[in-house]
């Protein structure tokens, strides 16, 4: 989802930006044009997430699953082992990824408990010569997410933020990479925001392609090659929204609010359920499961004639409400009435 | 450039694609309308350059950059060697990435020339152990064009047509891979077309990631992370847009009377001059000098007081009119004519 005012103001924008004769579609990365435009983005990133100086944004392509890759090319370094945190379905991809450049450690894993929870900072098992820590914010199918951040001191901590970046106010300082794919709280497919602290840009092992090193993005500013244009100026229409409607403590606010109202209804019922630990939820991706079996396909059916789409998660990982930046309240409430009156239909 | 048309349809479609109820850019990729989108292209585009069954067409990331590490770490196989045609900037730059990874042989080069010419296939030295020949179809910094297709059948051929896929009829099957990125003659950035015979899939040397592996792409049929939804769908509005034209033959056809018409001017003039032998010219990118020295800032403000921008090429390379399928021969006219202004003002 995108907010609609966001979306009315592409409509506008869309055959004559600002009055510059051209559409942002057919502008040129290298003209003022699109660099006001990716200029005014990471402004406002930076503002927003309170970004410190010895830090570089970046624009990039290839989504999340590309930084898999690039984070053990970029940072393993002279080491040969990294420590990983597995909280679900991404965790796994990012660390099939990353044992093909080194020995991945599972420092902690929920995986016995059905990733039902964040495994306690307490009880996380870290080696000795990682080269770097890594970490999932919000395990999108799993529903879980840190409201805390690993107090990782010794070696650089990573962080896949694709589904909870800009969703709250965090420490960027405690982390020396943060990145996410822009589709869920930042716009559209097609762009991958990195956060990289200076000191770890450069270290990439020699087998890494350019277009996979950190160092040739930050030397040439995101535009070593053509990013992708759209989807970045879609990203500074969202960031200035979300600045217009009051910020990380605003979108922070109606995140809890939305998922709390949502378990409450979950907690509450006697056919719909989710089962993960409570202090552990995610304020953004809500999975549920039905307690009789058989009935979910009628209520995908039963919510989408009610215009409720896109509650079938991923790849057959079961059903979810996801609450992104542009969910509100009203459909967030209109979910709920559905999921009530399905429940009495079947009670 | 977009067609008109393609812009009218995309500030149409924009609130709501077909009555679905949402926008293109609010999609997920794995639901039956983006699915339904991309399957549309692909049809198209098989439709239009008549692609052989045993070839796969992929929707990726990363444009030609990416490409310049993936065609060697996926074709590169047992083989250390690639013979590289240099014809220009781009060839220059596919080769460094290609020597990350092996021996690049320069089986012909108009370097020695400026770049005037495409080295006639008589005179390519090509290596007995080569794994592959890599050609750029059309350069757009030196506006030279290749007419024919170079006769390799012993290993595969690969061609960068990042700026004339879809300009002409080309033959698929002498080719075992091709590639271009997007935004020139097939939407907007962010969306890299690669079209890649069967047998080549699947050779990937073991430090390539999984992401620059054609085969993990063939396998998930481009969705083994999200596409750029977007520029999948603008890409589909242009194929289509492309066949009620008439097809590639009236694009060529195009392209053919607008490029002639503007070498007619420039070899008439005093002032403009494009120095290409003549049969290798470019039918889309014709770059231009002014013989006298000094005057190339104030004829691009001049142009651009008359509505005609992008005329600096990239990177400092001197001037140039792209003539993509968008572009129109109103647009050629309007070009000459403030160049023959230009020139009575300044004789």
């Amino acid at each position: 989802m995108l907010p609609g005012a966001v979306l009315d103001t592409i409509k506008e924008d869309l055959l004559d930006w600002h009055g510059c004769g051209m559409s942002v579609l057919e502008m040129t990365h290298r003209g003022i044009e699109f660099g006001s435009i990716i200029k005014q983005a990471e402004a406002d990133l930076r503002d927003l997430l309170h970004i410190p100086a010895n830090y570089h944004v970046l624009f990039l392509q290839g989504g999340g699953h590309l930084q898999f890759a690039m984070v053990p090319l970029n940072l393993l370094g002279t080491r040969h082992c990294a420590d990983y945190v597995s909280t679900g379905y991404w965790s796994e991809r990012a660390m099939t990824d990353a044992r093909q450049y080194g020995l991945v450690n599972v420092a902690a894993s929920s995986e016995s408990t059905g990733y039902d929870r964040i495994p306690p900072f307490e009880e996380w098992r870290l080696s000795q010569d990682a080269a770097f820590v890594h970490y999932v914010s919000n395990d999108t199918a799993a529903g879980v997410e840190f409201s805390w951040i690993p107090d990782i001191v010794a070696v650089p901590l990573v962080a896949d933020m694709s589904t909870n970046l800009l969703t709250k106010r965090i420490v960027v300082a405690k982390h020396a990479l943060i990145y996410a794919c822009a589709q869920k709280n930042v716009g559209v497919a097609g762009l991958t925001i990195v956060i990289i602290r200076d000191e770890v840009v450069g270290r990439a092992l020699p087998i890494t392609p350019r277009m996979l090193d950190y160092k040739c993005h930050v030397d040439n500013a995101s535009m070593f090659n053509t990013p992708c244009t759209f989807a970045v100026y879609v990203a500074g229409l969202v960031l200035a929204w979300i600045k217009k409607e009051g910020g990380l403590e605003a979108m922070d606010k109606r995140h809890r609010e939305m998922s709390a109202k949502l378990y409450r209804f979950l907690d509450g019922s006697s056919l719909f359920e989710n089962r993960v630990v409570r202090d552990d939820r995610s304020r953004i991706n809500v999975p549920f499961k039905l307690r009789r079996p058989g009935l979910e396909d009628k209520f995908i059916e039963y919510a989408k004639a009610n215009g409720l789409v896109n509650l079938r998660g991923n790849l057959a990982l079961g059903l979810r409400a996801s609450m992104y930046n542009a969910m509100t309240m009203q459909g967030v409430e209109r979910l709920i009435e559905a999921m009530g009156e399905f429940e009495r239909i079947h009670a």
